[in-house]
């Protein structure tokens, strides 16, 4: 994860690669679940082998302590065997 | 759509807006759908009540008449009774 500025607002940014679209795209509707899960919702740019994750809290305008956890179970959806 | 121009190549661009998160995801999903059809894959970025849909023709590096038929598509998915 790196923590990126747009628009001034820090944010928290990985990059996950897939093997194809549909790959991708299942894993962004992973990503998605969690975030409705925790009422807490992230930035997912989907593309073909690729998806970027962003994670910040709307209302402080830059990173809270549960962005970190959002990241750290972001990375559990990818690294669990599926 | 706008013709957005991202690291040197121009992208037909449009921003779709939902009345939340899983209304959004839900149509990243069919857009998804048709660019696994037609083997043609945009960049979709899915965040809280809002979908930006970029399509562009990787091998040409720019615009191709099929990214105007993709997004014409994309537009009857927004339009079309869920």
């Amino acid at each position: 994860w790196s923590i990126v500025e747009n628009d001034g607002v820090q944010r928290l940014e990985r990059v996950f690669t897939f093997k194809n679209f549909v790959d991708a795209l299942a894993f962004t509707n992973k990503v998605g679940q969690i975030a409705e899960e925790e009422g807490h919702h992230p930035a997912i740019l989907t593309e073909w082998g690729k998806v970027t994750v962003a994670w910040w809290t709307h209302k402080i305008g830059g990173l809270h302590r549960n962005d970190f956890i959002m990241a750290a179970k972001t990375d559990q959806l990818y690294n669990a065997p599926s």
